[in-house]
């Protein structure tokens, strides 16, 4: 009894720095996305194929429990970026937002993307003061994922697809996919991708647009 | 402060629950395999090619956040198997294993695995009172993760890189998962198999079989 009376304390405090969070992305006109997905689900690789669209700005908060890889990655694709380190704590929780935000120049820009640890659980839990959340899932993950790991799906206003180029390689189910996402969330946009040869980012830019600040930028939409 | 208190609290009596399962399965003599990795990096696969090995016997314990479809897809492959669901939580701990032990066939099998719920942080921290650990790592995962996800490699005695058959329709890097290994577990074994193929599993069976109970198993050796 006393693990859950403390992980409510935690999240209590979460939710607080979370409200604090909002209020300034709210003031900012900045629309932020939080996102998840396992390990090697291509959380970065499709943030890369995104900076590589040069009509949108943006910046990135990479969080990972070591190594500061990812925000060399972003760094080369032309993001700003600032790499959050847990040193092994398995989530971002607000207040590590709200501490690296001074030090990310991300105002005036159309997104700021964070993209989460790479764990489809514990990052769920934790509200950041986001404007939206995406789940990143990989086709080799295989298909039973939203079944299996439904706090994720759930709140995710958009599911990316991604690696359906290896499609044709592996046994995966996109209508059992698809009957999942259908289950847990089925208001969420589903975008099928593979950030490795471009395919179907298309149209998931021309959906983010509509969410960029400069209404010009919504109006290109696709 | 409070947090970390009470974290090492939580772990302190995880240690004890742990330190009572070692002793169980030393004196049932029974070799107790921990095995970690992110969501679908292949472990229920891996655990399917095992027991599809009639020469070796099996107990599973299935550790998920939601479903039985583990449990299912174990028990059709002909493991002795028990479902853990552990709604939500991101980690198996020594006292569920304690919990679902009574209820699973185990005794006088030659190895029980534990597969742990998907996940390549948390359940890194728990000691289940396991005989060793394993790590599974999906070659479409990325090379990088010994490097990022360092805590759960250091304690593996051995690292299974599975879906090997994809590695011609991905950027993965041998090399640099070979040196991550290198730097963060020098000592553990690793194997490249495929599970879908068969690839590799034999020389992992071998390797094996060295820890079955049963000694003209040890002999049979490959």
């Amino acid at each position: 009894m006393k693990v859950i009376a403390v992980r409510q304390k935690i999240l209590k405090a979460n939710s607080q720095a979370a409200r604090e969070n909002r209020a300034r992305f709210s003031r900012e006109r900045v629309c932020v996305v939080n996102i998840l997905g396992s390990p090697g689900a291509g959380k970065t690789a499709l943030l890369e194929r995104i900076a590589g669209s040069n009509d949108l700005s943006m910046a990135v908060l990479e969080g990972d429990p070591e190594t500061a890889m990812d925000a060399e990655r972003m760094e080369k694709a032309g993001a700003a970026v600032i790499q959050v380190v847990t040193r092994g704590t398995c989530h971002l929780d607000a207040n590590m937002v709200q501490l690296a935000l001074p030090r990310l120049d991300y105002r005036n820009r159309d997104f700021l993307f964070v993209e989460n640890v790479g764990n489809l659980l514990c990052p769920a839990s934790f509200d950041l003061g986001e404007t939206m959340r995406w789940v990143v899932l990989s086709t080799a993950e295989g298909a039973d994922k939203p079944f299996k790991y439904p706090a994720a799906f759930k709140t995710a206003k958009a599911v990316v697809i991604n690696k359906i180029d290896l499609l044709p390689y592996l046994d995966f189910s996109m209508d059992q996919v698809k009957d999942g996402l259908a289950q847990i969330c089925p208001k969420a946009r589903v975008f099928k991708v593979s950030c490795k040869t471009g395919e179907g980012i298309d149209p998931l830019m021309g959906w983010l647009r509509g969410f960029s600040r400069n209404p010009a930028k919504t109006n290109s939409k696709s």
